[in-house]
């Protein structure tokens, strides 16, 4: 839809016509349509969207817009839009909105969601609790088929997700139920007969990453949520953990790239949050950096009696650099796929090891060359640089390995151990190898 | 499922333990199981589970595991096993296959399904069309709900995902229509007054990468897939376009640390293929920052005088790349979730010119007073490092958000103008500035 001619509409008070576009628009085009345009008109807008539609919107919308709409709306309408939100919808709104205007929603609701919404609030942060949604379709073992599909015709609207059916009994998860076995199976079979009861399943502490890593394992489209006492509380929905994959993608590079992450797209974060994100990490590499620096002093005199010296220091550096941050790249992204674990340690090292091997000495021949070549065949000079090289590929791609793999051991993200911080150790240790070895082949 | 135990019983031949064991056991954690197995057992274990269960195992395993089930069965359970194969499965598998057996599978199938196969291995690699399936449920406009419930119960055991059916008028697709709907609407409507009519689809052609957004962007189940006369081929399913999601962050991850990506696991790859992603890359850049020491020699002079200022060096370069590889990691993936694009070039380097002042202040006068501390309270030279930061700074920040811009535009991918690339252009103008800086206020 062209914002231009909705506005045109819109100002035109061409009500009739703006309802009509946004009676066959989706609600993830409407929110970002929305999102364009200044409160008053906002507001308006949102009036004329169709009731059975509005709290979709809603609930696509950013917390600003939400925020402001809340302040606007009549205590009807606040009411209508509430009782057709979702509650994950509803919790993820309140966990962004100022405290009176969480305490206008939690006035507007009945007692039972607002016991409900509590509960959630306080599942800590990137739990699975934090993510469901209560709303699901619980069944009974003895119901039919037959007795099932009645049931879903007459509460199944409301619910977020009813592809897949819960068996419970007394609060306990014992079955589930796809949607096709009760469209495509017998009508008097009981959920008993046709219920699987190998089921896969989360806790509410369970950390969302796990939560997407099952869903993407197992193909799921909802995942069921246990308490402590193991009865069902909730359900992740696919589109949930689909959000989730991305964002913790997202995060994994950012830190990756030694920056804190932002929770908002590049163009929300302000100039000042994009700088606090990023210094802390440059400072303290850079500091680190400095060590490299007072090493160098110490090799003072050889680059002073020979300074062709210094003008392989750039190469020894980057591709040290690069060699690590390649293996810890790699770990770091198997770490996250659950593809590579601690356990694996001494598999891992001893591959980069070989890898490190056919790598280092095939750069370290290409370097030999060009040097002996263009530096009037000096053979010791070359050599010196070759064996600097493969000695630094070798211990980058083991401090590549290595790093991950611990920090993931003692908790600690290992997507810190990323590129610049491999870099900056790889550096210190490549100038100390290069300077040992070109002092005692070349003074 | 404890593995040993698996083992121990298959062993002894307690093939109806094993059996109720595959019996509950889900499709996924059963591939998995047998994935540990040598092949004897592999083929023996696989004849023992339960046939309605056994084409999902099959289409969990790997390519080699399947082969070597192709190659042992009869031209029975083969036939079996295909049947059950949904068409996305079929064609990964042929995809991998050498010759002989993709002819052997091609021999055993339907002549419809083999015509289908062949249109589906002719759509190119990354495209929506590779990994569509062309199992789907179709409906005509004026069919009721009861009409379509019944049709569902008919057919739709064999179709991969029945909870969204599409409406088709001369293979053309007019509107679709969840079976949620379907649950809850009355028996009497027809699809014609249920469908939504705003669908979002692709184009056989679409790459797979914007397939995944739009699962996430409208939180779909399936997508369907029309050919270029807009006539309806096949579906995606939410199962592939998460797939997609975690191989295609994979993919941007590796290629950000300058390595060609690999297909398969860590693990699953050779020495020799790792060394291989790994070393035209390292080579490239190598080279590349060999001009950055050709560059630092015409300044021999400056630093054979004054040999203190090479300890600078490494801190510089660092600190340059590091700023360099945050503004173009967040560039990068901002491009990936769609959030960033060429026409925002200038809106992003204003941003990062602002944010490169305030970090670059901040960095410098750090640098600035440090040196002063450490050495002797020259205030020249502290001086001429502060500025060569703030300059190194500016100028990376600016290099690490236009060139992933500049690389999307003309269709380069822009995960390569990474960390590495920009870590070794940044070097060469930090040498220069620094140098002239340095040169002018301190010689």
């Amino acid at each position: 839809m062209n914002k231009d001619i909705f506005m045109d509409l819109l100002q035109a008070k061409e009500y009739k016509a703006v309802r009509s576009i946004l009676n066959v628009m989706n609600a993830v085009d409407i929110a970002s349509l929305l999102s364009e345009m200044e409160d008053k008109e906002l507001f308006l807008a949102f009036r004329l969207i169709p009731k059975e539609k509005a709290a979709d919107v809603f609930a696509e919308m950013d917390s600003t817009m939400q925020a402001y709409l809340v302040e606007m709306f009549t205590e009807k309408e606040l009411r209508e839009i509430l009782d057709d939100l979702y509650m994950d919808d509803t919790v993820d709104m309140l966990e962004e909105f100022p405290a009176n205007l969480v305490t206008r929603i939690l006035e507007n609701v009945s007692k039972e969601k607002r016991d409900k919404i509590n509960v959630i609030l306080n599942y800590p942060e990137d739990s699975a609790g934090s993510i469901m949604t209560t709303e699901y379709v619980d069944l009974r073992r003895n119901t039919t088929v037959a007795a099932a599909m009645n049931h879903i015709k007459r509460i199944g609207i409301h619910k977020e997700t009813i592809y897949t059916c819960y068996i419970l009994e007394n609060r306990k998860l014992v079955g589930i139920v796809s949607a096709k076995d009760l469209m495509t199976m017998d009508d008097n079979m009981t959920m008993d007969e046709l219920m699987e009861t190998e089921i896969i399943s989360v806790h509410t502490h369970t950390d969302k990453e796990e939560v997407a890593r099952l869903f993407s394992k197992y193909a799921l489209l909802a995942l069921p949520v246990l308490d402590d006492d193991e009865r069902m509380v909730g359900i992740v929905t696919v589109d949930d953990a689909m959000d989730v994959m991305v964002d913790e993608a997202t995060e994994d590079i950012t830190k990756m790239a030694a920056m804190n992450p932002s929770e908002k797209p590049y163009f929300d974060t302000s100039v000042w949050q994009h700088a606090k994100n990023r210094i802390p990490w440059l400072l303290f590499l850079m500091l680190s950096a400095t060590i490299t620096g007072s090493i160098i002093t110490r090799y003072q005199d050889a680059f002073s009696a020979l300074p062709l010296l210094v003008s392989f220091i750039p190469m020894l550096m980057d591709t040290g650099g690069n060699c690590g941050s390649q293996s810890s790249t790699l770990i770091i992204r198997g770490i996250a796929l659950d593809e590579v674990h601690f356990s694996d340690i001494f598999r891992v090292m001893f591959k980069e090891f070989r890898i490190s091997i056919i790598v280092g000495a095939f750069l370290a021949l290409a370097n030999i060359i060009r040097i002996y070549l263009v530096y009037d065949h000096n053979l010791l000079m070359s050599m010196s640089v070759g064996l600097s090289l493969l000695a630094t590929i070798v211990i980058a791609k083991l401090i590549g390995c290595i790093l991950p793999l611990l920090a993931k051991q003692v908790h600690l993200d290992p997507a810190i151990m990323a590129s610049p911080l491999i870099t900056t150790l790889v550096d210190t240790c490549s100038i100390i190898i290069y300077f040992n070895i070109a002092t005692r082949l070349l003074l």
